[in-house]
């Protein structure tokens, strides 16, 4: 492999020829062997580049940066957020905890990317751009890496988390609808209850995740303060007047988000609040996820000797040894999911909690999770809305078996007789095995007649919705 | 000990005769013997009591139930919320996930209070008022349980935590001010910075709290959502018209709490995402809490070989052995918290997600989990602001001398001479320990007027708040 | 109510007048009120019983410590130990993270009774025993907390939540043999699979919890190193020479269990990894409980419809509302303990490892957390098996019945006709709701007399235990 | 592109021509388009490799499988082994709970690449081998899978785990010896405290990493059982007598460890608690490492306005806007691996408690978090050893100066004045900012010489290890 020579503040490191990042990223290449190389998530990297996009446009604009190298920045930056450049970020999750060599990857990645732009090459000649003291102008890693992370974390909650969950939200909300006068038994504690229609079942599904994502877009406030202009410790040293405010609208704009400068910039910088209070809300969602899933595949169990309320679509040969055996495999990936977002909540936590003054050092594992969190909702989501909720339906000879089977029934005479004397025909009934209404009329608590007014699964569903 | 016979649809059972309670009660005591008795929480208990003493209006003004029993039923309950009763509930935790037996002991004592209070006899004579029909009418376990778990929570956290969080956030902003104008070393990695203000850094952690506290303001209107009117699985079965509409009006009357009843009856049985929602809340103001603690320990940490910026009160003889010893007890009792809420956060996560069907059978594990929580942070808080945070004074000789010796100052001529010669000055002061301004004149890189007028740590502040 | 003054290093204190206790314990009184007083576990304060007797042997024996004060101190420890002293430890684990006060609670309510036992009053004369020069001689805090924290947690394992595990597993282990020829339809991904008997289902379960038996007993040698003797930082500074050794083995002989002095007392205090380590073991434990008795109450489940393979012993009452419903209480609680482990492990973690220096300050909740999982587990496997397991039996007809329904028993066919030709079988016998022998049959694979011969459910078992 | 037929029991599907993989691989690309592709861990791949030609021997041993297909099987299997057909394997963990698609990704890669060296094209006349008739043949996803799970963890704990940790426990451990006379002030609740050396701390940490390889040592006879053999649900249905343990022992040969079949099949395919074991132990070592690497970065803080008792090596620039500046990103590194080894705790604890009936479908998820836990730990352990703990230096004059500053000497005191006269001399050193020996005298309570007789720090580090 062919080398160059770059330097940096600590002398001179071999870098490969064909690659644009400079002396700290190689350093970090070197020095942080931990776990697949490049595990930085892509996503952090075009959140840097949309800053130091807007950072350029910024000083520009306060007069701290010439126009020609605003031009070669922002070119650079346009690259990136292209998918052109890739392959320049090699870094891992697993390196300083600010994050600095990522920024300075960028930060390299840009001004030797820019000196080629600019018609130079590589390492000779003046730098058209420094990494430095023009890409880095006006920040620190320590502001950058944050902004970064939330632009990221923004971006993914926003085009990724939340139409998946809606999509999601919306075929279970039609489901709800067309099955809004299926009456099938209710269970509670796993034992049959009184009856419900399966409208009813998943609009309580459609209410949890409903839920979910007003928790989700409630955070979205604290998530959208940008970091940006706080540099160092939170004090905007050698950053330009009004350049906080002006380069939060920068990215505003570049991103179509509704992006702010952080009111403090101390928080910014030294907690990631946002980060664990975001995440909180994807939990909640995951946690709605487990549930509504695993009732799925509990009502659609069987086919025979299950439940077997619900047919679910069968996507796959289920079993490499039973043939003909149909899985809920969707089922089976989002639950996966769900218990990955659990523990990815408890990283975030401790990440969060152990900041040190005006700085906390565990940046990129906090994005980490966040963002694949954030990516495995949404993409499990559309899956499963997909290759399963859509095709959901109901099994109508076991929900009407299964519902006139019900010795709950009986709970519709309570208010007729007295829970006391209901009891007994249900117990009666369960011992020897016969029906409530035989029982009902031989203990004498209620004529034929009066059982087949007053017991009717479709009464026993109320009116609330 | 004395005993009567008190009777349910399993038969009859011994009970204490001095108690109120009844057959399920005292069949959950011999049942569930899980760790110590009583470990229900009371908050739990005073929930069922306004949700009952409003189920009897309720039931009353929609023709249900009758003048008389209202009034009884009622009037026990004001017990109940007086602290008379508090030692007949004797249950745990650790039975029904439903809390369907803390359901029946509430039941079961306001009946048999009633009876005396009806001037009769317990267990003798017609009963005043029956524990199903009277007391639980137009309920069941499955909806009374969580919306006594949502009483419960919605009121500590607006009665002790958020009170608590904000008394701390009060002293913080005060000592915010009160040493805005205290310039101090910063630290990022835990290594020397650039300067900012005592105030600065403490407005960090305002901030914190002030994002906090929105946040878990944020989670309120899922958790005044109350389930009671569901009945059974959701859909209301037995219930009058309007009762479920009317019956939360009544204990938001009773409360004085913004209660009402939940859009989705079948979610507010099946799933307790609002839990997880604002547990998720509490663990974030936890994370706060860590960091703030941690870092006015570290800042406090010495009386001579530490840090020693800060002065923190002296409350208690800090060892048994080393004399004279005073250490940050009050940091360390909070900290304690955060890693309690952490933990609680998981086991109601754990809890939240495995709903199965119609009921979500881990009420009483959540419930307990988030009460903990709300009281251990709304405690923790008035105890470290009363205990640490109002006597938090600078120890000014140290925050100058530190200040003074950082090589992190030579920052400030990165806009004068640039990044690499500004790390040429802080590498060779910090190689021969000499100090910036002898280094940057000796390598000519400014005059020693020059530095004098650029490097000045006050200027280094920045005009961020 | 009437005080007394006590002293302490920091000057006068008031005392209520009927309590041992002094100076330090009451300022900690006042300084934590964070939570419910008196929350600090009575194991601990029986595990500081135990060792400050053994210090006083120790020290006694190794002539640092007279004969009569060694005495005295043992009297009290022994009245401790016999639970007359319960209401003398007021203290909250919200304290100090190294126990301290907790540790000077012990020295001054020592001290204060051996002056009654001495004929004194306390308060007047000179003292019979000094709570730090006396009682806690060659001892400092943060070596008796561990220590105190390991015996309690030795103690409560091996007499609490083993023979509780045990006494579950036991008990599982006789129900697998006493179905061992019950042969029932298996379930993989909830669905329908081939058969298998209770017996081996159930042995999944006794093997499970052997594993977990294994695992926790693996980590006792571990929690067998105690930290006294190590004093202040670990040095054992002030302690006579040999009496680390010494006073573990009066521990040992004290309690009956195997307790040595730690390797290394270093770790001992600044770390609590033993506690991790055990608790790892615990929420194993807790895992392994929640499939086992989620198994259970979907075998359970029903009566009519649901599963319906088991019957498990009806309890109580299963529902306020409908009449006649039984639930599988011990289930929902024990799987509501596996909840709170899996928590308190995340606690226990947090608290281990943000130990700083020589000093871990999580003490107190770690043990608290560690303590509440062994005793929760220990009663709930007793519980869980006294009025669950214990009385399990198969539903005999049920199981027959969903046996010969299945279709996955065309999995016998494979090794005669290969995997394609069986998944026709069953996907045709699915679509058309037949059964497999006449599809079987029909598409020609098989003729009837060779479907009887080698499609036999007990011949499906294997031969695997 | 182009593409060729593949077909499987659900009928025919379009594949890449370029792929080895067939039907139900492409099937499962298609439905699980859940984060990045291909993210089924590698090292699963490879523990398939190992069982599946185990398997073909196996088979071929006890006479169900032809010589020649063995050797075909096993050929690919090597080439596997050897890295070969990496890109072969497309699927991501977000998938069926079983991982049975990537079971039968195996088999496709497998029977299709034997086709082409057995001369063949693949799709064109008869198969060579059989993805499930042959490949497969005596096992099935749910033994396979945990199978695959076990042998990649074992391997991954035994190669890069335990080996990291051990490198850096050695260097750790000549540390220690290198500084086992450096005494230094001791911190405890991070105030001064009595001094102990620099080899004594590090013991500590020697000590806890001890005790983390102990711990998970521990767990590895539980990781040693495998599932091969149980198929389908436990019973060993369609393998021949003698299979289980024969297979087990070709994997044992194959792979040079210790490998056994599970003594009880139903547990290995239902349930991973071993998982839940060993990841527990990799916890702890995550927790002491966390405690390890937080103390070596506040000792080395610094470095004029810190501790600076240590000095750590300078690997990269620190900072991209405060020149000169150096970080300990070594450390940052190792938290943050610790925080995500945390989480992924939680996730295997939800994951193993949610198994149903025979079998737990969480497989992927709980594999994947193990892999990732133990690849960080040991490559995290093994960077931090090379570029941060062997060049760890103390930096002896700020050493000796925060020694000799330390009001905590006066313990030294206590057994010859007692603990309130020692007490009194550093509280009034304390207040006056005077120095022990001034008040000692001062105050009466010894001469000079007394003092400096009795006040030695090299004499109060004990005779402890």
């Amino acid at each position: 492999m062919k080398y160059r020579i770059e330097k940096d503040t600590m002398g001179e490191v071999q870098v490969p020829a064909d690659k644009y990042w400079g002396a700290q990223t190689e350093r970090s290449r070197n020095n942080f062997k931990i776990g697949p190389a490049g595990s930085m998530p892509l996503e952090i990297v075009y959140g840097f580049a949309y800053l130091k996009k807007a950072a350029a446009h910024a000083n520009c604009d306060l007069g701290v940066l010439a126009e020609n190298k605003r031009d070669l920045i922002s070119a650079v930056c346009d690259e990136i957020l292209a998918g052109k450049l890739d392959d320049q970020f090699p870094l891992v999750v697993w390196q300083t905890g600010s994050g600095t060599q990522s920024n300075m990857n960028t930060n390299e990645v840009i001004a030797n990317r820019a000196q080629e732009l600019a018609g130079g090459v590589i390492g000779e000649g003046e730098k058209a751009i420094q990494p430095n003291d023009d890409v880095n102008k006006s920040q620190s890693s320590n502001d950058t890496f944050p902004t970064g992370m939330h632009i990221a974390a923004y971006k993914i909650i926003v085009e990724n988390t939340i139409p998946g969950v809606e999509k999601l939200r919306d075929t279970l909300q039609a489901k709800s609808e067309a099955f809004k006068d299926v009456v099938k038994i209710g269970r509670t504690h796993l034992m049959d209850a009184t009856p419900l229609t399966i409208g009813q079942e998943f609009s309580g599904y459609v209410s949890q995740l409903n839920h979910g994502l007003k928790a989700l877009k409630n955070t979205l406030a604290h998530l959208a303060e940008l970091a940006l202009g706080g540099t160092a410790v939170g004090t905007g040293l050698n950053t330009p007047k009004g350049y906080d405010v002006l380069v939060a609208q920068k990215i505003a704009e570049f991103t179509g988000l509704p992006f702010v400068t952080a009111e403090n910039k101390f928080e910014a910088l030294a907690a990631h609040d946002a980060f664990v209070e975001t995440h909180g809300a994807l939990k909640q969602i995951a946690v709605s996820l487990n549930k509504i899933a695993n009732d799925i595949r509990l009502m659609a169990s069987g086919p025979r000797s299950g439940i077997g309320e619900l047919i679910i679509p069968a996507n796959e040969p289920g079993s490499s040894i039973m043939p003909g055996k149909v899985n809920p495999t969707q089922c089976e990936a989002i639950t996966m999911v769900a218990a990955q977002v659990m523990g990815n909540d408890v990283a975030i936590g401790v990440g969060g909690l152990q900041g040190h003054y005006e700085l906390n050092v565990f940046k990129p594992v906090m994005a980490k999770n966040l963002i694949e969190s954030a990516r495995l909702i949404g993409d499990a989501c559309v899956s499963f809305e997909e290759h399963c909720a859509v095709g959901i339906e109901p099994n109508y000879p076991v929900i009407e078996k299964l519902l006139n089977n019900s010795l709950m029934l009986v709970t519709a005479l309570n208010t007729k007789i007295g829970y006391y004397k209901a009891a007994e025909i249900a117990n009666t009934a369960h011992a020897n095995g016969t029906t409530l209404k035989e029982e009902a009329v031989r203990l004498g608590h209620v004529t034929p007649e009066q059982y087949d007014e007053w017991v009717k699964p479709e009464d026993m569903i109320g009116s609330l919705k």
